[in-house]
């Protein structure tokens, strides 16, 4: 069983009635109830305005997979929130896939370590994403390509360190090119970067969509077996230690 | 369910008791009986004086993951099954798990596209591989390193490309170190390489070596929602072809 | 000093009229021509239709980067050529640009191990070349993207292994993508893909393609004090020796 | 020309005199005296206990390459003077070698994500430094290995990102096997850790040593056609803008 926190800032969908339309449930629960489906997922959702923005350490601590939608409103995610999640990745080994404008993130701009910086624009652009990596498990199930009717345009560059895989690039009715999915390891844990997902648009009742942020979910997953890297002063050699 | 494919050589044992008492069953007869518990694993064995080495075109295509083990004839190994096993790997996103001195088969030069050389020494070296990526499925289960009383030293340079994810690394008596556990991507299907296993010791008796195997195994298999890639010319643009 | 090959298959342009008009000293010489400016460079070229290919093992001992454009007569050359060039790269550290449809070439295949295929269409689409890596010395001298005013749809997926850093990738008036600039180390050596060049458009007259093929050999040229690997037995262990 | 600053905490040689005795001016001194022989370079360096520990915008602004070794004291580096040199490297370009215990410093925490943490014993170990990638610019003129007579052991899990180029891996007496030398990419920076250098040995006298320091400033060194990536609102699009 995989215990998934469904994180969203859950702002836009408050103040704004279209946006309110497209995700009555914001778009945590939209995501949250389409991957209720597989009955290996024990899901729970947190969002911004909730105390300790839902991610009390009892919930952290709780969490196989982080799934990070975010927005205008990564400055008010607080030190000690970015640290616990950042810790339960890299040292705890859960995996976090990280959404759209999740890209500015703290924490995800904690785990890169670059500015994750990128051009934009909100012009309805048309979006193809081309596989790039076919046997890769996140791809599972996607033909060569699929296509968002609108979109907002993320284009290169992309300020992230070098992926280890690039599962997905983009085109955009603009001309340019995103690395739309992107995998790293970080310690223990696993990231994943999936780029669609503007607040304006049904993204996320895309199937196509749902289940590439599915396959992240199964593919970020801690492993059973997983045992926590040990450091520090190991005041006598291996060979010494066995005598 | 997982289709495996333990192919060996299997000349080693017939030739020499010593090993033949190691190893009554082969080399890959003691792999497949130890992965035999996992029931999810439909494991076959293949060797080399069978016909077609046991690869036949059915055998091939029935075959999920491969374990590959060779080492004094690999020029025995033909081209058509080379090209076989290959495009399995690559179109089919089968996965190959190559053992210990099959660094130098052809199979696995053809998908690294070096020259896979390396140093070694016969010399009863103690060998110590130390995890270098704790969540990584394969090293699931183990503690932050296990030994290997005796074994074949590999040294560096180990003339392969830069892993994608490096799992293990081993240090020997005589002060060598090795990149023992190694993956990567090639087309649709993935190489995992595993150092150790030099016929002349029980090593795959080891628990820790057969848990590595295992786990490499399962980590290797295809997707199930895997749909080779399509190539060729596309005479009408995607933008064109859905007006 | 950097010692260069520039090869080119040159049957098109002795054959096709209308490229011949765009290359008139096939597209060797041009890229020959624009690349004699670099004082620091020693350049020669060599063709299909020389003996041997025009890579005697005396010029491929006395090159240190190879640029190669190979299209429609790829099986033609022969497999101790391709061994000599292999092996001149891989234990030798000498560098290859391969260019265009030069990614089905035999040498780039023996070096990726995969097929390098790809999706491909003559249709005089648009190609925006964007920057991936704006540090890396290749893409040196180039804002963050240029323009081919026509050229040939190369579309993902293509089937090389995971670039250990991809520094361009086009849209292609189509809607299709491609990696278009990338790069691997194998053994000693460097391997550069660059993706322009179809032998009907001018695009190495063109002066931000000429500038990355300038760069990229740079790049790839082997260092000064390369010393080649040592590989076999090592009878007696580091600690021992030096004892 | 190359700008380099060398940056050392400088105070292990100011309290302890047998420290001093090794390094009378400095393990930043003894670099840069080393190094001063390239007359291509021009050196400067920098301490912690200099205001803004030497590293004023003036001087930051005008750092190719940075050379960072501390200790005890990296909670002392003011979070300002981080992320001046954080974005000197990931926006600027700038290179930084990170030595030895600069491991756990809070610029290459932050370069990297992860928490750098490791094994380590202060044991007079002797350290056997194998080269991993041999045509990598920073191990040229080296043998296939070189030893360190004493020195700290660092070993095994080394949490940091996978490397994009693994160039040196050490065994210790103890058996203990660590990731010496590796390189990653940092938006238009480059990064390389080099672990050698404890406080308590001649580590930067050594010519092994510091021909790795030496070559990796070089290969860090931003590239003269070095243009910055631009970001942001891109309000029309490439296709739009060139109509």
């Amino acid at each position: 069983m995989i215990r998934l926190t469904v994180w969203n800032e859950y702002r836009h969908e408050k103040k704004n009635p279209k946006i309110a339309e497209i995700y009555p449930q914001g778009m945590h629960g939209a995501i949250a109830s389409a991957l209720a489906k597989d009955a290996d997922l024990k899901i729970r959702t947190a969002t911004l305005d909730e105390p300790e923005h839902g991610l009390t350490q009892e919930v952290v601590d709780a969490t196989d997979v982080f799934i990070w939608w975010g927005h205008m409103h990564h400055q008010d995610v607080t030190d000690p929130i970015i640290e616990r999640v950042h810790k339960r990745v890299v040292v705890g080994g859960a995996g976090i896939v990280v959404l759209h404008s999740g890209h500015f993130s703290r924490i995800f701009k904690r785990l890169m370590g670059t500015t994750c910086d990128l051009k934009w624009r909100e012009a309805n652009d048309r979006e193809i994403l081309w596989v790039t990596r076919p046997g890769h498990p996140i791809v599972a199930g996607l033909d060569d390509h699929f296509v968002l009717a609108a979109e907002e345009m993320y284009g290169e560059y992309f300020d992230v360190p070098e992926p280890e895989t690039t599962f997905l690039i983009s085109s955009f009715t603009g001309g340019e090119v995103f690395r739309s999915g992107c995998t790293w390891q970080r310690g223990a844990g696993k990231v994943v970067y999936f780029r669609p997902g503007h607040e304006t648009y049904p993204t996320y009742h895309d199937k196509n969509v749902l289940k590439v942020i599915h396959n992240a979910v199964r593919w970020a997953a801690p492993n059973a077996g997983l045992k926590s890297p040990t450091f520090g002063n190991r005041k006598v050699g291996w060979i010494d230690q066995t005598k």
